[in-house]
């Protein structure tokens, strides 16, 4: 490896949030799975989780080609993922578009915060939203009912990326040495 | 029309923001200008410019389908689009994957503005770089070189959205009475 690729894996690693996620609920265009991954690797998002439906599950491959610096953490139910990422210690958003949730700038993102992105065209379950600390919604004042989800995730997500680096979060490293030694290593997330 | 939906357009057209907007240079994935569209949408963005490759002018009508509520106008070149937006007082801004372009955030979006948007592969062209005011980026600290080109549209969107808003520029309508008048007979543009 070069050097100047070592420093610039090593530099990206400096700055990952291991306390900031999205969990994409049966998300299945593939166009908007890459996207929703390069927003999330562009705001230093180290870890992502999913639960798929059953056709994504079988062309994932595809979907997730290339994408082998953000990691991504599959559960069985999305029930599954919320009770992990609970256990984390993390706020649970799901995205949803209802007139009681809260504008997404008014969130607290240096929490440790995950956010529930729903399916293209049906939007996050009930499930999800039942289990969800808070809904919450972008505005919009135009005719279209809904964002693109992958347009959607990134407001989000650049929003949050403002709060912290208002809050100087992405001075000290969160991804242990050990670990950043072993993706040096592998050039990657296998 | 039912009074709700006479009101919801009313609504709309009462926000919809005439100086606020953006020029597609040879964006050409369908999925890709339909998100912009709906992020244009759902700013207030009331008439958006684009100059087409050959191939997406050929089948403009698929790609644009259903976007009736934002007019699209088509330029022949960039320089004529470029030409028209500063012929209206604009200060146009090209997204430029640079290191002499200036933090997007730090943008004063009260003023009138377009946003040029490059294509998928290769970005701005030359011409539109030179042409533009001022290069602008959006930051990323991971891995990837760039956003998907609608996530990156929505992101300068939403930044001009929460200044104008700020600024109390949804507070009064720009479309005149006439032009509301004809969308509300027409049911959108043609
Ligand atoms: C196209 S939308 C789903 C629309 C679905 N009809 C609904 O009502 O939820 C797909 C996903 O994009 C995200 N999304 C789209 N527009 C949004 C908005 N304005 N606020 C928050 N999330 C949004 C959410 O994650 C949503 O589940
Ligand atoms: C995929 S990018 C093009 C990448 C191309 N290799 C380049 O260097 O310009 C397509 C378009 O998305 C927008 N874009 C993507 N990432 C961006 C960023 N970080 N800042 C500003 N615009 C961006 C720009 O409009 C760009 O022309």
């Amino acid at each position: 490896m070069s050097p100047e690729r070592y420093n610039r894996i090593r530099e990206m690693l400096r700055m990952r949030q291991t306390d900031l996620t999205v969990l994409m609920e049966e998300v299945h265009k593939p166009h908007n799975v890459s996207a929703v991954v390069r927003s999330c690797d562009a705001v230093g998002i180290h870890e992502i989780h999913a639960v798929w439906d059953k056709k994504t599950r079988l062309r994932r491959g595809t979907a997730m080609g290339s994408q082998n610096w953000v990691k991504t953490h599959s559960h069985d139910t999305i029930s599954d993922a919320i009770g992990h990422l609970k256990g984390q210690g993390m706020q649970v958003l799901v995205t949803h578009l209802s007139d009681t949730a809260v504008d997404f700038r008014d969130i607290d993102y240096t929490k440790p915060t995950a956010i529930i992105l729903g399916q293209e065209k049906y939007g996050a379950t009930d499930v999800a939203i039942e289990q969800a600390d808070q809904d919450i919604v972008i505005p919009m004042v135009g005719m279209v009912q809904s964002l693109n989800v992958s347009v959607a995730a990134a407001l989000i997500l650049y929003e949050a990326q403002r709060q912290r680096q208002q809050a100087n979060m992405y001075d000290k490293q969160n991804v242990s040495e050990a670990e950043c030694q072993r993706i040096l290593f592998e050039g990657g997330f296998p």
